[in-house]
């Protein structure tokens, strides 16, 4: 049974399935997250509740945070009642959400301070990935810690990576972002073109899965455009999140993304349509709704 | 031994290995093309050579075309010399070449006048997949007609499928080709990104590749990019030849479409540069450049 005590702050759609995967490794787990609730049934298969991110901390090894965006990560580290008030020095952090790489970097230098090692470490796989423990994980700060921790991450992912130092895991997951989008203009384009041109969709689907065309979301998306089905895999607004990261960044090192900045003003207009919980694969209708404007 | 006699024009890159797919099936061929000496080998596997496409014409039961763009299949189809002027009634065009679904319409109402039956057959695959016989093949037109030729498709292809009435083939092949480009977007703004911000690529590939961004170009390009490969699988020029017909076709059915507006502007940018006959992940070096101009 390992030894280690883990705290896991931030149990949400992926976060509360991460939590179960390593409780069923045998790791000890304290949980917190802001809305109690959504730790009731980690707290019934064995885990212990804190009230705060101090309290977690008071009684960690390792923390793991899975939260939503970069001030999230702030106040459940450096906050009020935050894992800095209490941390042991050797406590190693490994943050788990989408957020700002600058912002990592700046996190890890004050954490560093108390002898608080921050491992950036976002996911990708979404919520089956995280259930199945199969998310690709990627890994930033020093290699050595990334590697004692490795173990652990194995229990909720199946592809571990190492990608530099610290900020690099986001960065890496930024670029993936990057990819990921625009395999969703991919499937919106060329799925609202077949549909005004009069083609057969559930043919096409299939004509261009099977070729160059081909991508993991064209597969994934395409069926749920055709079924009329928005509901979410990944949100709209998850998705703007992190492109407003992509855009933020790409600015900090001079490098202009004139596709990402297109598909960012894109997806604004399906929020504006009140439209942000809505999945990304309704990208179509904004391409739908441009052709009813002509 | 197939009985059906098989014209065959146009025996470039792509045409040849399909055309050498059908000598080894057994079937009696004639060629044409315009340079002769591309036609050489297959004149050597036992083909006859033709001087004109009516010269093919007079002994054919079926032609199958794959030239470059519309005015070329016109002037093989219907031009001075062409295989109107001395096609038998109940002639089979199969034309493989990508070109205007709006054109191939008109044309296949010019020779149903004949009697001739056009069928629109556009392909996909690339080199590799007509040397191995693996092209996914995108036939529109009569049902019955695409069901009798048939066979002799799968001497070339894997994947054949009946879209729809005639010209539908060629709209199938432009909704491939708009999710085409847009997985080379994918590619190139994350890899240009993630170079950039001093990722290392390969691991950056790795990574990506393994889940949600994946694409079957971000892992056919990947490592050409990453090689500094440039070399044409797929031309710019030939990109850019259907990215026109796509913007032409979803001009004439009130479809906008912005990202794909938006990567042709991006490979005019390296047409301009004398880039055309580089391979389509030169779009990396666009992206690259703007990096430079801040």
């Amino acid at each position: 049974m390992p030894d280690e005590k883990i705290g896991f702050i931030g149990t949400g759609i992926m976060g509360k399935p991460m939590a179960h995967n390593l409780l069923k490794a045998g790791y000890s787990l304290t949980v917190h997250t802001r809305t109690k609730s959504k730790a009731d049934s980690l707290v019934q298969a064995g885990a212990d509740w804190a009230d705060t991110p101090a309290d977690v901390a008071k009684i960690s090894d390792i923390i793991i945070t899975c939260v939503t965006d970069t001030p999230d990560v702030e106040q459940v580290l450096l906050g009020k009642n935050g894992v800095i008030e209490t941390a042991k020095p050797g406590l190693v952090c490994i943050d788990t959400s989408t957020i700002s790489p600058a912002e990592t970097k700046k996190m890890g230098s004050v954490l560093q301070a108390k002898g608080i090692t921050l491992i950036d470490s976002p996911i990708s796989g979404g919520e089956i990935g995280a259930i199945e423990a199969k998310l690709s994980i990627m890994m930033g700060g020093p290699k050595e810690t990334v590697e004692k921790v490795r173990p652990i991450m194995e229990k909720m992912g199946r592809t571990i990576t190492w990608c530099g130092p610290l900020g690099f895991g986001q960065i890496t997951k930024l670029a993936n972002q990057i990819m990921v989008i625009h395999t969703v203009v991919s499937t919106a384009e060329g799925l609202a073109f077949a549909e005004k041109a009069g083609l057969d969709l559930e043919t096409t689907l299939k004509v261009t899965s099977a070729g160059a065309a081909s991508s993991h979301l064209l597969k994934a998306l395409g069926p749920k455009i055709i079924a009329g089905d928005f509901k979410p895999g990944f949100m709209v607004d998850l998705q703007q999140k992190d492109l407003r990261l992509v855009l933020e960044y790409a600015k900090q090192i001079n490098q202009p993304l004139p596709g990402t900045e297109l598909v960012e003003k894109l997806f604004a207009v399906l929020q504006k349509q009140g439209r942000g919980r809505d999945g990304i694969q309704s990208l179509i209708d904004v391409i739908r709704q441009l052709a009813l404007q002509i």
